[in-house]
């Protein structure tokens, strides 16, 4: 694994922003808490109370922080100046007079609602939008550093995946084997374990089933749904495993999950609408009778987000260009009996998709 | 660890919401992700982009949730009713429909800006205010129920603070440091661990210092900061390390510390406002001359959230109460030098204060 570079150009990142902001007639851009203040200035709030705040106007950026958390933040050049400020002052009085004037205000997409009702009540003049339509436009193609980042992620998680095949399953309850998953993912050399799902037999037609006490036995299919983060990019992979061997049903709806995922990731070429890779999954598993049981979008976006746009879903009528990276991860769902599911992350290359992912796919059977 | 019985009484909780709902004249309270919602429908939201929303109006409250995620659901009685949504559905519209007509809408805290804003735009006539008003006057006293897991976690992470001072600290990176506490953490009982802060010599004048690579070596204070949730309720304790024996200076710097905490858990009486606590331990601190060094709040409240309210804080004039759950967690930090930090979980009871902390609050030499 050899480290991305150059790291993010965040001079270009802030510049794209400020583009976006005067195509959009916005004054002023304000986020908080998620990825959009990381994107663009390489610093993560912490998620609490205590106000952090960038605010990117046309010429100058600041960054709100509490006093106590002024030392986390990493300084880059003149990107941006930081405010500190102390336990007893409002930060969101600050932050209001900064914006004060501004006609058209964009928030970040998580920031806490008592922030923004504060701003709201300190700028009554102004109109607050989601900055979504700002943000996303940024972030939707990632450059050869995400790209990298996004890769190595995807390659720790196929090693934890394949791991799993050589794992006894049967006496262990599924919080176990989550246990276990994320213990390996921070194994496999990712910086956090983001999730583990591990749902078994008529549990795993839950498609986010918490795992719990059930004890995995003999008969059992079992859907394990893990992820981690890698330089704050996130991996996302779906393998299915069979205790013992499946009966023939079951390998038959196997056989129509797999044609579904291989038919959607090949369809994901430049230039298609995001709908269309949804619907090239979803044909093949409603001709075979199962339509009703695939519940969900077939894939979301990723990055900085573990589900980010573009969202592969019906009446997302969006190219994809390249440079996105998205999961493919149809799945089939027969409530009180069994589910399955298959995910990859998948990126546009010149050449077409191009899956991260390369863990096998076949349905495992293990002990 | 016996487990606290009764559960929640969720019906009450419910309740006691719409008193609040009706003595602010607020026509609906709609929450999302954060610990609002699991207070009162004892169900968490997934934090992504697909909306899982409460709806409690006088008469009814409804959970909007997507689709896949309806079967983690635990229904309770006729608590509330659950809308699953699909994925090719704007669940905001649903929401909307439900709450056309309030005139006064109170929005969870940490609830999306996005999802609030497409609130606000779906329901123009309505004014939207913050539900903290209402939800920290259910939370901020805690029931035995709650009690009993604070206590519980709070033993769990003495047992980790004890547990520290046997192991060695020089020639381990403060990462590491951080890592084997989060394991102990889970170990010790917890089902998760939630924040790890190691934070070694110069590094611990930074109270929010992010683990690094910094080899700890002799001569070093080391302040670790650490906690996890037991059902929900959350641990905060802070110990200050020193690696092999430390200056006089540091001795007598840490003997006004132990003073200042000692005084403002003694302050922390029923009818005492907050800030008075603060001011008990400031007070010891600003007279030894460190002051200046001194830079954030005393304390904070801890329940679902590890910061909520009540916060110990200048300015604060909220009366204590019997069940109220606090840090206490002076510091005093000297730029470039030193930091040193001393957090115990504190409730007052019908006797006074009382800690839940009771791992040693000496300074422990380490090797």
């Amino acid at each position: 694994m050899t480290p991305p570079s150059p790291g993010p150009d965040f001079t270009a990142r802030l510049e794209r922003a400020r583009a976006e902001m005067a195509a959009g007639a916005v004054d002023a851009l304000v986020v908080s808490v998620g990825s959009d203040l990381p994107y663009l200035l390489g610093y993560e709030a912490v998620a609490n109370e205590r106000l952090t705040m960038a605010v990117v106007l046309p010429d100058t950026a600041t960054l709100f922080v509490p006093r106590l958390e002024a030392p986390r933040v990493l300084r880059r050049g003149d990107l941006f100046d930081v405010v500190a400020w102390d336990e007893t002052e409002d930060p969101l009085d600050l932050v209001a007079v900064r914006i004060t004037g501004a006609g058209l205000i964009a928030t970040g997409a998580q920031t806490w609602s008592r922030f923004l009702l504060g701003l709201q009540e300190r700028v009554p003049g102004a109109r607050f939008v989601d900055a979504t339509a700002i943000m996303r436009r940024l972030r939707v193609v990632k450059d050869a550093f995400e790209l990298a980042l996004l890769e190595q992620a995807a390659a720790a998680a196929d090693r934890v995946a394949d791991g799993l095949a050589g794992e006894r399953f049967s006496g262990r309850t599924e919080r176990e084997l989550a246990r276990l998953i994320a213990a390996e993912t921070v194994a496999a050399g990712h910086e956090v374990s983001s999730f583990a799902i591990v749902a078994a037999g008529p549990n795993a037609a839950s498609p986010h089933h918490e795992p719990g006490d059930r004890i995995i036995a003999a008969g059992d299919a079992v859907v394990a749904d893990f992820g981690g983060r890698i330089g704050g990019y996130g991996s996302d992979i779906t393998r299915t495993f069979h205790v013992g061997e499946p009966a023939p049903e079951f390998v038959a709806v196997y056989a129509v999950l797999s044609a579904a995922q291989e038919a959607a990731v090949a369809a994901a070429e430049p230039g298609v609408v995001a709908e269309d890779v949804d619907r090239a999954a979803r044909e093949i598993i409603d001709d075979a009778g199962h339509g009703a049981h695939f519940i969900h979008r077939t894939g979301h976006g990723i990055g900085l987000d573990i589900h980010e746009d573009p969202y592969l879903v019906a009446g997302n009528r969006e190219p994809l260009e390249r440079g996105m990276a998205f999961s493919v991860e149809p799945g089939i769902y027969v409530p009180e009996r069994f589910g399955m599911r298959i995910e990859d992350i998948v990126t546009v290359d010149d050449g077409g998709p191009r899956r991260l992912n390369n863990a096998g796919r076949e349905l495992k059977v293990v002990a």
